[in-house]
């Protein structure tokens, strides 16, 4: 792909997995794991768009632990301060995709600059990616925290021009989160969404430029057909 | 309640319930009404918040539309002309809870001035207020659409200050939402958090001053005890 010299990447979701959370969820409330995620994850992020409108910030991990409790009290589950341990603990330690070592390896090769672009705060980036060991591969870590106002806010994408030096028209954009791969866009990314559950684009008023399944398909359409 | 000299209401679900159109949901597609209905509801309050912190605002009729659209097709449902026209116009179309008519007589007899802020468009609050026979009581219908962003950033609810020419200590802001009557703590309003439903509490650095169950409990608090 003429031009683009960086990588930005979301984290959550996109290079991370996050299904050993609901795996930890399932295993402290038997039957009960998709729930309780799903509701907690809907709620962190309810709680970022809301507390960006609001002007009332308070870092990643705080949003994470109160949407936690709510998801917990809505659910009528007793969260202790053991399990609050354990399942926010989790999130510091995911998994990245299976496929996500390969083809960040290939792209780096290629002389791509590779980024973080996250709404989680640097207390909780520093040890997610030492832990799955990509401190090597991706150069720069930037977290929305510095602006004190989370996704898709443009100033957050603003961050990764400032601290890459790099126009954004060189810089691509990649995240499972359709609605993160539309704010990217609307700012003036290339953008790749990441769809790995099929689901429906969403009507935002800019459309991700590319739709792929999986990180494996991001080399070949970024570097071209190897020649 | 000393010094109250208006109350501000929210619309859908706080004055107008929407159960009419889960009703029609169910109508259109038996034994998924429920699920189709919490989908595009919440759909529909996502691409609010995430519009206006992408900064493309369209009114609420069109991101109503697009939130019908998304849930149906995340559904395998499939939406054809007659069927959106029919969902949409119940919108138009919603009963008040039982208790809003006698709860606003007592208040307007007492000169408290009552009013309405809504993300609702123009287009959509004025057919619904004058189908539920509200416009003798409520004296001021206001939309987020003048200002091009929707709730709870603070000129959203600003917008009720300069129209009602009161200042914000003396206005009272009413919503079944728990994350509107926190949005309008935030702002400076006195909030009253109808929670119908018993839901947990949102953490969202600012709480609602009175929780209260139905707007039949209002009259007592705003005007006091009946001497």
């Amino acid at each position: 792909m003429r031009g683009l010299r960086a990588l930005v990447f979301d984290a959550y979701g996109t290079l991370f997995d996050v299904h050993s959370v609901v795996r930890l969820c399932d295993e402290l409330w038997p039957g009960k794991g998709t729930q309780l995620s799903q509701l907690w994850r809907a709620k962190q992020l309810e709680y970022t768009w809301l507390r960006s409108l609001m002007r009332r910030y308070q870092d990643f991990s705080r949003v994470t632990e109160d949407a936690l409790a709510y998801a917990c009290a809505a659910l009528g589950l007793t969260l202790d301060d053991t399990r609050r341990a354990r399942l926010l603990g989790a999130y510091r330690e995911l998994a990245t995709f299976p496929e996500v070592a390969g083809a960040l390896a290939t792209l780096k090769a290629a002389k791509i600059r590779l980024a973080i672009l996250s709404n989680g705060s640097p207390a909780m980036l520093r040890p997610l990616v030492a832990h799955a060991g990509l401190g090597g591969v991706i150069g720069t870590v930037l977290s929305v925290d510095s602006r004190k106002i989370y996704k898709p806010a443009p100033t957050v994408y603003r961050v990764a021009v400032e601290r890459l030096r790099t126009p954004k028209s060189a810089i691509g954009f990649v995240s499972s989160n359709g609605w993160d791969a539309c704010g990217a866009k609307s700012f003036g990314f290339r953008t790749f969404w990441i769809n790995r559950s099929g689901a429906p684009a969403d009507a935002l008023g800019a459309a991700p430029d590319h739709v792929i399944r999986g990180l494996d398909e991001l080399p070949a359409l970024v570097l071209g057909p190897v020649s």
